[in-house]
């Protein structure tokens, strides 16, 4: 007997950060559809993913995808948000949306610049309603490290969300792939895990770290 | 021959971020002053903290302490941070002021309320003007761990400023008590540290965490 692992769609997941995620869940036995824009970039994507990592992997529009995806996570540039989640709020209704988006703000993607004085995943969180479960995870994992399969993650993921168990949820999604994963508390306090990419990229930039910079938690007593 | 160490005022050195920051620094060979509205319990947190970390520690009013302080740092609560930089701003003229404040705003301290949308930090630069070199750091320490002056304080340091050399400094005062300190970018990305204190919050909450949970930066190679 298998246990029964949901199915997940990566919107985006032809970027870097999304690819890394779709190729390590695909790796742990996870069903993974990968959403772009474009069909024909997602269907190779998948091929290649499903190749390098194992797995069941399919490409398609991110409409598509998000309709396959019992859990749907959004993996595009900041730009690209508000618009794509709008695009696909009908696949959405009930369902678990990981947000991995970080608002960077080219060209100063080292300078902290939440846009409007809060996290970007609540302003998406009201944009979509309740009826979707938003949670926000994997902003400070680096899709280099996400992308080196055989080496483990040496990041930790802060997870926030309203919906405690959809936070259960994710939580359990990133220890699937090896990453240790924290309650950080409501959705509010993603601005703390979106505002810790830029100064991640600016330790990148003063300390020369190749492989990206990421963070642990430190004293935690073991867990039972 | 003894190294020069600049002279470090504490205000807000009644309370416990403070107290364990001056305990430190009286420890390791720094002169310090402790700061509070009330003088006498100024000299008796001075007195105090002379017998436990040995050193030379003194008490005084605010205002006096930031006169004898080269370095002034602030540590007072969030709501009475402005006031008490208002007061003591003719004493700060072009020295550094390390501002540990973070903008929990009770009752939710383990939900990230930044305030006006940025970091509290970048408004108190702005009221002091650019006389005064103000850097942020030490956020995200617990106290707890700090009191504990014979335990190594197990968690990183995010020291943000616009000011690179006073920055600089910072990070050592930090390495001269055994703390390890990173240069994490201009002011704006104080917004970090201060959101991540709440999410800190959240977790000891969450994990039953008594010592206070803390932060690592990881994958930075060795410095030379």
């Amino acid at each position: 007997m298998t246990q029964i692992r949901p199915s997940i769609a990566v919107l985006g997941g032809t970027g870097h950060e999304g690819a890394g995620l779709a190729a390590r869940w695909a790796r742990a036995g996870y069903k993974v559809a990968i959403g772009s824009r474009d069909v024909a970039r997602a269907v190779d994507a998948a091929n290649e993913l499903s190749r390098a990592a194992g797995g069941e992997v399919v490409g398609a529009g991110n409409v598509e995808a998000a309709a396959m995806g019992e859990i749907v996570v959004l993996a595009v540039p900041y730009a690209a948000q508000r618009t794509l989640a709008r695009e696909v709020r009908a696949e959405l209704e009930g369902k678990i949306l990981i947000d991995v988006t970080v608002p960077l703000i080219p060209p100063k993607v080292a300078r902290v610049q939440l846009p409007g004085g809060g996290s970007a995943v609540e302003a998406l969180q009201q944009e979509l309603g309740e009826g979707v479960r938003v949670v926000s995870a994997f902003q400070n994992v680096a899709a280099h490290q996400l992308s080196a399969l055989d080496s483990p993650v040496n990041c930790d993921v802060l997870v926030t969300g309203d919906d405690i168990e959809a936070r259960e949820t994710v939580c359990q999604l990133a220890k699937a792939i090896g990453i240790t994963a924290w309650h950080a508390g409501p959705l509010a306090n993603s601005a703390a895990a979106e505002a810790l990419t830029s100064v991640l990229i600016a330790i990148n930039k003063r300390y020369k770290v190749a492989e990206g910079a990421g963070i642990r938690i430190t004293g935690i007593p073991e867990q039972p």
